[in-house]
């Protein structure tokens, strides 16, 4: 909250290609690419260089003229922005094929976004261990929540239960939901909730395929 | 092709919300709603009433003046739009715990996105049976793609392989890719890319909960 009241109007559509830049650099920073300049990230990107530009404009003019931006800096700049310069630690519910591809997902982990428990409410699978992970009952989050430092919660249940999922969640002390149930819910105003669904990639896909000639 | 030159200039800010439109009509369809006005709709897909409106506006002033939309017709219209109310045949190539988790995902076949083939370069996963598709040497693509009917891929990769894959996607004469991999892919101009990547819908989470008080 003290470190970032400057960036409070970033609107909705940056933040998600700062991601988009995040993962591009990082690739870079791994390669030894110390400079960049907005053409190039903006050809990796997918994204216009003017919009490239006036998306890292947010951060203060900290770009070199005619050189262009430090990667690592630039880089240290977005996730303190984002806040993703610290672990963020999540509980997940629904320990079905996509929690536990979730649950093995390396890319959470190598981003500080660590997954301190599972949770169901099928008692066939509560007491099992899945990448060394005990999965728990759901009825032990208001415990679990508090215990393990968790912030947020990531839905990964049949969307029929869905709701209930996030209204446990919720009871929990949850902050933030990452929802990845095909399914709306709904919760009170102090809690944000993020949807993941595939179908927004697949209609572009779908649309495009069908609409454009290239 | 024939069907939606109209819909050309539709932004892909309101693709992926009809994506949203989508699936909230569909569970009200399902709960027998027949006809819905702007403002529930809103509220149900987290979008503006307004921006609903003018999103909807797309597709011609079928609303009804103090009635609203009826449910079944607005469904039809927009999967039209989107080309989703036809089969879309998928190649999946990556056959690790998300390339499974995909696999068994009953809203993909419940939405007419059917994959049809999986694919993978590790001999130890060739010839399995992963439910009910026999996985297939990535390079049978070639002969598969077209023999299969396949117009789309979804790469589920590591992110070091998802060039190849990407590259023998293409070439074997795929239309559009749907990238789950966390690394960019470079393609020719004629061939669509998606990517998923979660972290953008991560990144607004830690950014909101962090930055904006409620």
């Amino acid at each position: 909250m003290n470190q970032t009241p400057k960036y409070e109007h970033i609107p909705r559509a940056t933040i998600q290609r700062l991601a988009t830049y995040l993962q591009v650099l990082e690739a870079m920073d791994k390669d030894g690419v110390q400079v960049i300049s907005s053409e190039p990230l903006s050809r990796a990107c997918d994204v216009n260089a003017s919009q490239v530009r006036k998306d890292l404009a947010y951060f203060g003019e900290f770009g070199v003229r005619g050189v262009g931006y430090y990667v690592s800096y630039l880089l240290e700049v977005i996730k303190a922005c984002l806040n993703a310069n610290r672990e963020w630690r999540a509980a997940l519910v629904g320990v079905g094929n996509m929690g536990r591809a979730l649950l093995n997902y390396q890319e959470f982990r190598r981003h500080g976004f660590t997954i301190v428990g599972a949770f169901d409410c099928d008692p066939f699978k509560i007491g099992e261990k899945i990448y060394g992970l005990e999965v728990f009952c759901t009825k032990t989050l208001v415990e679990k929540v508090p215990e393990l430092g968790i912030e947020i919660g990531i839905i990964t249940v049949p969307p029929e239960r869905a709701q209930r999922a996030a209204t446990q969640l919720v009871d929990a002390g949850i902050k933030g939901i990452l929802n990845y149930s095909a399914a709306r819910i709904s919760v009170p105003d102090h809690v944000f909730v993020e949807y993941v669904n595939f179908f927004h990639q697949i209609y572009s896909l779908t649309f495009n395929i069908s609409t454009k000639q290239r």
